[in-house]
């Protein structure tokens, strides 16, 4: 086993030449399975790039077809998506004992079984990692257990349940009650058809199960987490909050307090102010706070197929790759300069007339067009503050220099960028 | 060299008993650097417990004190936080051909010379890593090597450098001028006695180089990034700025766009529901997009000597600990379940003299203070919603309880918890 990592940089390059195989056992081919299977034909160049090894499938086990121990036998590495305990954990087991590696995207197989796995990695020598078991592709796992390893981790909270985020975000948007935001979870894809794990926080409590048990190197069982989910929230709740300027979350809270640790999951206000107060809709959030480093925030999309299967991907490559990134070039790509933006215009000008149809005719010419505008006088003198769409920066480059040479300017043009695009 | 690294994790349990030394070189004793020394003290049975090797620092170069040789003969790994290129390359170079691994936090060091360190480091089958180059704590680096290291990353952007988002916020919430508030910043420590390098854009443009260049894999000289500064920035641009709802950051932006890479810095306004609009003062935030991903946000601290020394020491953990996390139970912590909360508290009640009183009596009684209350009438029943300062939460569950009981009630006592605290 691992027979490819005794791992000096000379032998993997010597590898990369001979892009050797690195065989992926798949058990599971659901919509992240799915995904996952599409993502190794796609990104095949890039984990050769970055491991020297070429990925290939060397088996999938689904529910009605496939035999575990031929592709248990056929495989270095097991990539775990059925989901669920039972039988995930006996493969995933087999798997460690078979001096496989592991990588599985299962909350409740690491909340429940997590103490079991390690040893089982541990004491066969192979690495089991699961990203994509909390919060998607927010990077919370390998922050908590690589960058912060030797740090002193004091809470770790956030949003990790995606489903219960959404349905806050409708209710608080629209005034819709919770069935109702919860039917529109459901028609989207982001509710299963049974949502009682989302909406009554079983969900979050088996990812902060597994946050706590990484922040605080304590064992931390399922049944340690007390947890309420969104189902009382009412309508009426959430409108007096909006005029409180509150925003409500499923939070998840791992701390470290007065006689040892407490985890939780319960509905929460936050005020404006919060880092996590604008993560909305499906999105995930997690912070992690450490005396040495204040604290760290990581959000990004906390659910879908494709964004799950990048995180699984990412902990195969990691086991590829042994120990370090190898910060090889893999093209020379032109710079380029001239890009779009759209700006903020601030003009000094003389208040007269005809001064704003010269300007508008000016940046016309340059196929630079107004967003909004606002116009200030103040008696000889006048301001014209714009928003203007996007355009080619050399071309409104060239308008501004033609700007600065009219007559009625009382000042050198201002010029700002804005980012115009609108988030989630 | 390495001879610690043919790596299963039954040899590592070994080392851990052993508690076998790992000899840290530290070239560079300023503020970074005096952090990261006590960092290895006080860290030290952390790192014992993550990779089962005992840091020492072996040796410490000071300007006018230590030998360079003398220190690379005695190191596994060297620690560089001299900054600047001279002579930092020189004893970079020197560490990597000798076989010794580098942790760096030296963002110059690597935008100018990265590809000829890199190159030094494949060909000499050791790591160099600094996570602590670009944005301090915040994981950027890990991310897009690791987690995404076989995803195709799009954009990478964001604000990276602490000293202008700390004028910028000034700016901002004060209206103070770009110098007043670049006055506070020196008055504070956020900016250094010539603050040419920050508010010019200089080093967030090394910052953007070293991302762009990783996210791409395609070689991104310091020349090839465009840069402006803040300086220009008035304070009635922040004004206007303010009447639209925008916020103003640096931002540092590398992209692939047609025809190739473009990477800039340059001052932009957000519109409000922008994930990077909240980040304020001297923290940073960078953002990863891929189509696979959507993106990913991250923020925390930019700088400041602990913060930083932190980000080295995770490097220097990756290194030691080889290829992957051990997951081992380091102790066993009680789980707490009684934690202090506050809470909104929402009551229907009938609207009644000696309702409030009774109500209030209640509260006092389990030693529950309110923060905030709001009364509405509505005929026959009124509503009470209140934010209840900091409680623990057993005693103020039976003060709900008390208060399901009074006869004037016309419905349970709804309750959700507040989070009080303000962040930066």
């Amino acid at each position: 086993m691992r027979v490819w990592s005794f791992g000096a940089r000379p032998t993997r390059i010597w590898w990369r030449a001979m892009s050797e195989r690195a065989r992926i056992g798949l058990l599971g081919r659901g919509t992240v399975g799915g995904a996952f299977h599409d993502l190794i034909s796609s990104s095949s160049d890039h984990v050769v790039a970055v491991s020297g090894r070429s990925p290939e499938i060397s088996g999938v086990l689904r529910r009605a077809e496939g035999d575990f121990d031929e592709i248990l036998a056929a495989s270095d590495i097991i990539v775990e998506l059925i989901g669920g305990t039972d039988p995930a954990r006996d493969y995933v087991i087999r798997a460690l004992e078979a001096g496989k590696h592991v990588v599985t995207a299962n909350k409740q197989l690491i909340a429940q079984h997590g103490e079991e796995l390690f040893a089982a990695a541990r004491a066969n020598g192979v690495q089991i990692r699961f990203e994509a078991a909390v919060a998607g592709v927010v990077p919370a796992i390998r922050v908590i257990q690589e960058s912060l390893a030797a740090t002193e981790i004091t809470k770790v909270f956030g949003i990790v349940n995606g489903t219960t985020n959404f349905i806050l975000t409708e209710m608080a948007r629209t005034g819709a009650s919770f069935a109702e935001a919860l039917a529109l979870a459901q028609e989207l894809g982001y509710a299963e058809a049974d949502p009682t794990d989302d909406v009554g926080g079983g969900d979050a409590a088996a990812k902060m199960a597994i946050l706590a048990r990484l922040a605080f190197h304590t064992p931390v069982r399922l049944d340690d987490v007390s947890f309420e989910g969104i189902t009382e929230i009412r309508a009426d709740d959430m409108a007096y909050a909006k005029e409180l300027g509150l925003s409500l979350k499923l939070l998840g809270v791992a701390e470290m307090v007065e006689g040892g640790v407490s985890v939780r999951v319960f509905p929460c206000f936050l005020y404006p102010g919060h880092p996590l107060a604008p993560v909305e809709g499906p999105f995930n959030a997690v912070m992690v706070e450490a005396p040495a480093i204040t604290e760290i925030t990581m959000s990004g999309p906390g659910a879908g197929g494709l964004a799950t299967a990048t995180a699984v991907l990412g902990d195969v490559v990691s086991i590829l790759a042994g120990d370090a990134p190898v910060h090889e070039t893999r093209r020379e790509l032109p710079i380029v300069s001239d890009v779009a933006s759209s700006f903020y215009l601030h003009l000094e000008v003389a208040d007269r007339p005809g001064v704003l149809a010269a300007v508008a005719d000016v940046l016309g010419q340059a196929g630079v067009s107004v967003k909004s505008m606002v116009q200030r006088g103040t008696a000889e003198q006048a301001r014209l503050v714009m928003i203007l769409h996007e355009t080619p920066e050399r071309a409104f480059y060239g308008a501004l220099a033609e700007l600065a040479k009219l007559d009625f300017m009382r000042g050198d043009p201002r010029a700002i960028r804005v980012i115009e695009e609108q988030f989630v």
